[in-house]
């Protein structure tokens, strides 16, 4: 086999087989094969694609290239949840305690925050001696006792994703539904779980600006994630304003325990409610039926058992379960500083990314992986798109432990909203499962 | 500027502007824009093409990233002619001097062969005594004196075009018309001449396979050096059996001398007097009219003047002019073997890169830059394209110094037969001219 006839092979169109991609990738992994081939093949892909049956079998290619967690020994139908990435999402807190709370183990990975967007390691290291790393066996006995872990993420899954990635990200070649599908995937089938629930944003605040190219990300995830043996189902929502009113890790954690006391926003308890129902069908909990798994989550919601499944998850990652009921006991920021509005009407756009950064600015996320968090820096938004304020009205408090940065991140939330004479149109939250 | 910025705009389709194509074209020469990012860019060039502007930019870009040649102390339109090579192509040998006797002044710079097209350097170089290198005050002098010199290719000149050509040679981008002829003319256009006649060459043993593909990179060629400044004319003629009956160095200048000799195979002749033609009209010395032109190259050679030329030429280059009269003068062969026909028939194939493969292995021929070339090694044609011949007939002789690779040779060149009992239809050798 040799590199340029494979290169030649896609730019003239053609289908690649399994032996031609692993040459390339497992090569270019291991250093046998140039950047300077495996940049002109990216870009090959980019322009002339791969099918779906390519994209199943570089996935799986990807996937093998590192390590793949082993969670044979966790009895039940594991379900993994993923979301695309967008601001103020903190629904695995809350989706993940409903669905171990009906029964469905949980034993997640998650990543760390980058850029705008956060991430749930980040978000639950907010509370005070939550543990985020765990020997194997400890998480494995984790799920079966407890019914739920969640740990960050190793440093050896798919290196053959992270040396593509760093290539991608400098020679153009992000731009391919393939390439994005398989970076995403080959991650989350490395992570082991069963069954996969995809939370696909879309939206000013998400990495697809639009609802069709939403639906296209989604259903390729969907797709490869079945050519590779799982379960899956999609649901893509709307990321043009943040989710919920909490932006910011001790801040999105308090606002998560308010939903599962039956409180909080109403658009946070919805998703999550949606996507437990998801993870708990797929988990073979409602006999399929989604109406029943939607039943079975709200009750769990509701009657307080999802609210025990996070204590008792908390506790048995060191962490302070107190925290549920005494708010003061997570970080709490020495600066406040309340954006109003300068004149009445009613909020017309609340850019996600814009809120995103202002937060990220405060204090709340890294711009470079060393970065430390001020976990409790962040955004509380009093108004959301389509409320009406009057003027010199608070529209959101921007929190933090650097005064500086609190003030400049409260500049960057003004300008993150617009305020016009006419109510606008607010953008369905769920607007498409894929199942 | 941003290299990424630039392959993206490439990989949607854009035009680049001059200064883009220059950021990455010299960033890459100079080492500041790494190989994986030209290599993207230049996939992105394969599959989204460049307009004739941008490659005309690119060229000139190319042209300057090294030496150009200044050839403005030489008196008169100075006319360069470039073959884009062939099997058995020696009609610089004839064509040069035919132009300088008619005052064009020649002032040529060539190259040496490498895989199965010979080099006119190496040919000259099989006369004894002859030097391809001078110093720049000589060679003025010597076109100026003598009204033609031929020296060998620099390694100086387009260096961005040597680096570009390596990295598209193992990255699966070779294949753009833009890059193919921004890579022949930026040479061309370094070499300093004022016109340029390009003789195209089509079929099995030239580069372009088809005479639809030679007529595209014939109109490329010639736009590209209007775009630059140059006149330009293209001949395309036929390179599906050799040109001539002779392959191989001194062979072939033995077989030029024929030519200007008055005598010489008929094909080698009717194309030499063309391109003389064709550059003796952009020397300025027919005013403009072809007939005109033809008819002064046709004295020139059938007059005497072109040998007489061809020998001050030889002679002021160190060479010995004596081998006019006598042939014994140049390299002479150890060994022949003859080729002949199993059967009677007709000659309905004879495949010019067979040929040319089987005159390399001979001895007439480099794999590598670093290989040794044995002079006198080569094929001489008994028989081409529809010629009749009996069983057992000599259909041509392989000669060489290493008994082993004449026989070598031998097979090889027997291979590049095929006998029938039709009498094929032979291709017409000069397809078009492109003024």
């Amino acid at each position: 086999m040799n590199a340029v006839d494979i290169i030649n092979k896609k730019r003239l169109g053609g289908v690649l087989s399994e032996q031609e991609i692993e040459y390339m990738v497992m090569g270019f992994t291991e250093g046998a094969i140039p950047d300077y081939q495996m940049s002109a093949l990216l870009m090959a892909i980019c322009l002339k694609g791969m099918t779906k049956e390519e994209t199943v079998q570089l996935t799986r290619i990807m996937r093998d290239s590192g390590e793949t967690v082993d969670l044979s020994e966790i009895r039940g139908i594991k379900v993994d949840k993923h979301s695309t990435g967008g601001v103020g999402d903190k629904t695995t807190l809350i989706v993940a305690p409903i669905a171990a709370a009906c029964g469905v183990p949980i034993a997640k990975m998650s990543g760390r925050g980058l850029g705008f967007t956060g991430g749930t390691v980040d978000k639950m290291e907010s509370i005070p001696g939550f543990v985020t790393s765990m020997e194997r066996s400890r998480f494995i006995e984790s799920v079966n006792d407890k019914g739920i872990a969640v740990i960050g993420q190793t440093g050896h899954i798919a290196p053959a994703d992270k040396k593509m990635y760093a290539l991608r990200d400098v020679t153009g070649t992000t731009e391919s539904i393939s390439l994005i599908t398989s970076s995403i995937m080959s991650k989350k089938l490395a992570a082991g779980a069963d069954a996969i629930v995809l939370d696909v944003k879309c939206g000013a605040g998400a990495f697809m600006k639009t609802y069709e190219d939403a639906r296209e990300l989604a259903s390729w995830m969907v797709d490869i994630g079945r050519g590779n043996g799982k379960s899956m189902t999609a649901v893509i929502s709307d990321m043009n304003q943040p989710l919920g009113r909490a932006v910011g890790n001790a801040l999105e954690v308090q606002e998560a325990i308010d939903v599962l006391k039956g409180g909080g926003p109403e658009d946070i308890r919805t998703l999550s409610l949606k996507l437990a129902a998801e993870m708990i069908r797929l988990g073979g909990r409602a006999d399929g039926d989604s109406a029943k798994a939607g039943q079975l989550a709200l009750e769990a919601l509701d009657g307080g058992a999802a609210l025990e499944k996070f204590r008792q998850f908390v506790a048995n990652q060191g962490g302070d379960s107190e925290i549920t009921s005494d708010r003061t006991r997570l970080p709490q920021a020495a600066f406040a500083v309340s954006v109003t509005a300068d004149e009445a009407g009613f909020v017309t756009r609340l850019d996600a990314m814009e809120i995103g950064l202002a937060s990220q600015h405060a204090g709340a996320g890294r711009e470079k992986k060393e970065d430390a968090i001020d976990m409790a820096a962040g955004i509380l938004l009093e108004k959301k798109l389509g409320d009406e304020a009057a003027a010199g009205e608070v529209l959101c408090t921007v929190y933090g432990s650097d005064e500086a940065k609190v003030k400049n991140g409260a500049r960057q939330a003004k300008a993150a909203f617009a305020i016009g004479k006419d109510k606008p149109e607010v953008p369905e939250l769920i607007k498409e499962v894929i199942r």
